[in-house]
């Protein structure tokens, strides 16, 4: 008996396969943001979408420790992180699996449908100031990031970590957090201090910190070298899962049924109001569909000044007696813009597909 | 095209039909609490368990509407509420639908498995208190409370509407909450006024509470008339979900595989932990088994001042190397305790059958 007969390899959901136990377990204890909390411009706490890897660590004796090459190796309390000049940044993020149980085949992970986001309030230490009084050496070439949650996946048992190169770890919005929303970190969210990695998907937001070593070569662990790659049905590897492709969310109009989340409207004039963000550069333009992505119109986007958070837009917007596919696509400065469909990749990664919202007027 | 189109029936899962992409939905929003956090007395606000029938509503101009067979009836603003002698109250609170992913077969609704519960301290004005404010007609049999979430369910279009008879009401523990773990009630809890019924499943602690109304006959709404009702496999009407059936959970041990949360441990000595609860009468014994229920041993039972809250419970142990199925099961003091297979229910209500771990000991 070892940990392979405990932890099997990824795998694709069989054509026509429900969703699955194991599946299930996730989604009971991860959650998604209810889409109506998209009217906040911070969403409260216990709304923010939650992707936890193993469990929630108790951490009783906490030190974030700096080292390899570094000319002045740390061990910081959190007294010592909060008595360093603090800022805080406005982030949505998002979880690089949103939009897999939409895929087809189903890669069998979290299965997200379009939830899995929200934005805070991060508060806390600039990661360029902590690198920058442990001094890094010439030889370094990344940072790599340990949590304290501790499992098995894929065969592999490891602490959760990551790694950014050094010109990413350097950029002024890069943030080691220990307050969310202007209150203490929650457990769930990385108590007592997170990495904060604004514009780039949740993994590599790494949770409940407690080392930052400066490596001479590339990282190779699990989390960077073996999940979150890109790879088509081809199989080949065509890189790793970096920042937030664009997204556009409307919230739902109307009342829901309670079982198909299907959604009720009158007949007549209303105004569509959503969230739109990317990480890869800012939101260029929204546009709403009432016909599932067959035309599109414009929506009015806000100008907002907080570049790592999402934008509110709205669209005027008429109901006619019947059935409609609601949907919204953005639209950023780089030209990316989402898709109607979805193209396919193994792990389930950065499924920025439109939104589609069942509607019916009656 | 009307509401029967949107929103149909009750239905039961086929034999092996895996979860359905609208259980999927239920399920991306609401959430359980991650067994580890068992772990806290009071449980940290976002890992509360969460239902939400419809959406969670914008309430602008609060006002509690008291109203049908009262001697004085009210229109109470939140400050009103607060000036009035405030009480708080530990509640363990148990969604009625806890277990029904584990029935076969299975009821199509939220999907839960064994983790929607929580425990929150409530604070507010005890509710004899407004009930007396408004003086209860002599022939007043019920309350009714309307909260503000608006849906449709099973073809029925409806504000959130359940009653509690007048003994039930004016019993000393009942509240108007305003307040959750010492800070404002938040949006997904009820804001700005929710009810809480310590002891009873969470359908009876209706949020967005915006009126209550002494009512002369029972009342036969869709959530206490249609939902929430026990209708065993021949279809026949066992009467209505009420208090919350004894329960005990173990907070996993060792850590998890990310895919199946089969626990990997150390062989040798450790102590399981966990909780459990009944809103029937106090918890008498807790055991805990080793071998999917075949066997059990006592667990220490702490004592605790609250009434409705979990007890903690802890038990020694050895892990020997190989596969092992961990479970707990709770006494109450009315003679009730869980089981180890759960009977069937059309609802899938009140399923308390024992928790099973999956644990590796390599």
């Amino acid at each position: 008996m070892d940990l392979s007969d405990v932890s099997t390899p990824g795998r694709v959901a069989e054509a026509g396969e429900g969703i699955s136990e194991d599946e299930l377990m996730l989604a009971a204890r991860n959650h998604g943001i209810p889409l109506e909390a998209l009217r906040y411009d911070v969403t409260p706490p216990g709304l923010h979408y939650l992707l936890i890897h193993y469990d929630i660590p108790v951490i009783s004796e906490f030190r974030l420790v700096v080292d390899g090459a570094v000319h002045r190796p740390l061990s910081l309390t959190l007294d010592d992180l909060k008595a360093l000049p603090a800022q805080t940044v406005r982030v949505t993020m998002e979880c690089a699996g949103n939009g897999r149980a939409r895929l087809s085949p189903r890669p069998v992970s979290q299965p997200w449908l379009t939830e899995a986001v929200g934005t805070a309030e991060w508060t806390g230490v600039p990661l360029h100031t902590v690198l920058s009084l442990a001094g890094l050496g010439d030889d370094a070439v990344e940072l790599v990031f340990t949590g304290a949650d501790h499992g098995v996946e894929r065969g592999v048992e490891q602490d959760y970590q990551r790694s950014l190169t050094v010109d990413e770890a350097m950029r002024p919005e890069m943030l080691l957090a220990y307050r969310m929303n202007d209150a203490v970190l929650p457990p769930q969210h990385g108590f007592p201090l997170r990495l904060v990695t604004p514009g780039w998907y949740g993994m590599a937001h790494v949770k409940w910190l407690t080392q930052i070593t400066a490596a001479t070569s590339p990282f190779e662990g699990f989390q960077q070298s073996v999940a979150y790659r890109f790879r088509p049905p081809s199989g080949e590897d065509l890189g790793p899962v970096t920042r937030i492709a664009p997204r556009a969310l409307l919230i739902p109009p109307g009342f829901p049924d309670f079982m198909t989340r299907t959604r009720v409207v009158p007949p007549g004039s209303t105004v569509l109001e959503g969230r739109a963000w990317s990480g890869r550069a800012p939101i260029a333009a929204v546009e709403v569909s009432g016909d599932g992505g067959a035309t599109w119109v414009s929506a009015s986007v806000e100008p907002s000044p907080h570049r790592w958070a999402w934008r509110r837009f709205t669209a005027p917007w008429t109901f006619a007696p019947g059935r409609h596919v609601l949907t919204a696509r953005a639209f950023d400065e780089s030209g990316e813009v989402q898709p109607v469909e979805q193209a396919w990749n193994r792990g389930g990664f950065a499924n920025n597909a439109a939104q589609a919202l069942d509607v019916v007027c009656v």
